[in-house]
């Protein structure tokens, strides 16, 4: 692209180097932390110059792995089948993440990640149980898995992803919960994953949570009286939405601090153009006063009365931290929240995954009953 | 250092510097693959520009770490605690591991990773335990992991370092075994970790793998027809040479090629260096002639009779491929060898963790009767 084309070809190609760059720095370590392979990692931080090569690198890899997982199940390896099938789902589930400007092979890459994590999710241990809730009109499609070695009923934690996370994100996350004795139950919300193809961001995911908390209330193995949730970046939002309107929600975790969206003018592409897509507008700026308006914790976090832990690294990037002031102040008068801010912690303490997700986990399962 | 000092300084820094790029091009998806989080991999590339800061920047995570996990050990966190632990063992690891040239921190760093090791493995899932073995003066010292929800006896992987590999590095591989149904077992040989204090690298590390198949013949848990050996790099030269001497190995894993020492005086520093510390040589022409007649399989690797697999990385930079071709032309008249060369694999395949180790897991798995 560099050679040849006018004063524009040129233009677009440092903009798409940019816009590499700027995803490397906010996502690099994300990658490495919900399990993308690191000799992958250093494959396309060698290779990819520029931005609009970075689906196909990572469908590539997706493809890789799916060949993989076959062979591997032809031979009956049913663990590595389950890694590999992962590893594809999550290849492709980050080729598409942020692949806002291409609709066409963000729902593709999006519908071979769900399909990819299908495959694995009978080979996974413990397994993933697929579920689809009818609600209202709409099929809410997660995932449950029940911690090994239960006797008896088990607290739930409800995972929940956020703008472009998705309930096939968190596999790693989960099993250190499902280490400590909790079942982990994902789903996807309006805008997110599978959901997105029927129904856009709106004001009212909790109403979705709930419907999935009125679903595990028909499940014998789950313990009704110990459900947490916890929702990582944007999911943070949604954790504390859905702990304000259900009461049955005991714990919540913010796994990054998103308050309201009163900076969105400000926010970076293509985070900002994803907020746009999955609310169902074509350009950030037609955008705008929805999201504003929809995505605003005021006059509701005050309504979380359980107990809550709220981590974000003051080296957010993408978040600035006066949503954390503005979370603090409406938690005022719960008696039982903990801020936990690491001084290096990078957006969502991804570069810290190691040291905060088991601390996240340990904490819910301490209020849950887990075991640490 | 690049301000004032006169010329030797500048070149002994720029021979700093090439040496620490050639240590980040062996080995940095290797700390990845074994542990070693990517937030630090990623602070390392950032902050270091000279190999001699290296040793201190590992030493100070590892002390991190550690005051972490006392801190998780004493809210009553043990399963983060143990993780912390071991996480601390791995930076001061990997702080020592090619540090041959500063013997006094060399040793203190082993030393630290040694004691951060013992605390973690009591945390471990499943537990680490420790043993000590008394043979012939020396007191071989090493780990035995059970898989969980066993039944009867079960079968048995020995897992061996190599250069610069210890009884503590392969955690996370360990990892894959027992979920595989094997248990593992590990021990520092002649020149290895802990035992280097006892006895340096010498022809008979294949009479210490014995003594620790003698130990296991006393633990009821354990199948004894039922073991294997697996080791890395120099550790599959290790594996070959102890399947050669003891008919109690009934499968033979080589993580890496290497035949014999032939190339020795081609190779790089700090490897080469490495080789002549653990034989207890001050430098590396002094220790080739010994390490020439020491290491070398020929006439040994014939007598391999039960199963072998061989991994090597056809872009292996460390060891030659000439090594691959002597080793299949010795196991000629095996009739059960498995050559795993993937085109893109490099040293001991570490880019391609993610596959290979599963691979070479269910390998041993399927013909030791575990479960894949």
């Amino acid at each position: 692209m560099l050679a040849g084309g006018g004063a524009g070809e040129a233009q677009d190609c440092a903009l798409s180097a940019a816009t590499l760059e700027h995803v490397w720095a906010a996502n690099g370590i994300r990658l490495l932390a919900d399990g993308v392979p690191g000799g992958d990692v250093n494959a396309a931080r060698a290779r990819l110059e520029h931005w609009e090569q970075w689906f196909a690198f990572w469908a590539g890899r997706g493809d890789g792995y799916e060949s993989l997982a076959r062979e591997a199940l032809a031979k009956g390896r049913r663990k590595s089948a389950g890694e590999l099938f992962w590893q594809a789902s999550l290849s492709y589930h980050y080729a598409q993440f942020l692949w806002f400007h291409d609709p066409k092979n963000r729902d593709a890459g999006q519908r071979r990640k769900v399909a990819l994590y299908r495959e694995a999710a009978p080979l996974l241990e413990p397994p993933a149980e697929r579920f689809d809730i009818p609600f209202e009109g709409f099929t809410i499609p997660g995932y449950l898995r029940l911690p090994p070695g239960r006797s008896g009923r088990v607290p739930v934690l409800m995972v929940l992803g956020g703008l472009e996370s998705t309930k096939e994100e968190s596999y790693l996350f989960e099993n250190r919960c499902l280490a400590r004795g909790l079942a982990t139950c994902t789903f996807d919300g309006p805008g997110q994953g599978e959901m997105y193809f029927q129904a856009k961001m709106g004001p009212d995911f909790h109403r979705f949570a709930s419907a999935v908390v009125d679903w595990l209330e028909k499940r014998p193995e789950i313990d009704l009286g110990r459900v947490g949730v916890l929702g990582r970046s944007l999911g943070g939002f949604y954790a504390l939405h859905s702990a304000a309107h259900d009461p049955r929600f005991k714990v919540c975790v913010a796994w990054g601090v998103l308050f309201d969206l009163s900076y969105y003018d400000t926010m970076e592409d293509p985070s900002a153009l994803g907020f746009a897509y999955v609310a169902g507008y074509a350009d950030r700026s037609l955008a705008a006063p929805y999201l504003k308006q929809t995505l605003n914790l005021a006059g509701t976090a005050e309504r979380v009365r359980c107990p809550v832990y709220a981590l974000h690294g003051a080296l957010d990037r993408l978040i600035p931290p006066t949503q954390v002031d503005k979370l603090r102040a409406a938690l005022a008068n719960n008696p039982d929240v903990t801020f936990d801010m690491p001084a290096d912690g990078d957006h969502c303490c991804h570069n810290l995954y190691h040291v905060v997700r088991p601390r996240m986990a340990d904490w819910a399962a301490e209020r849950l009953g887990g075991r640490v």
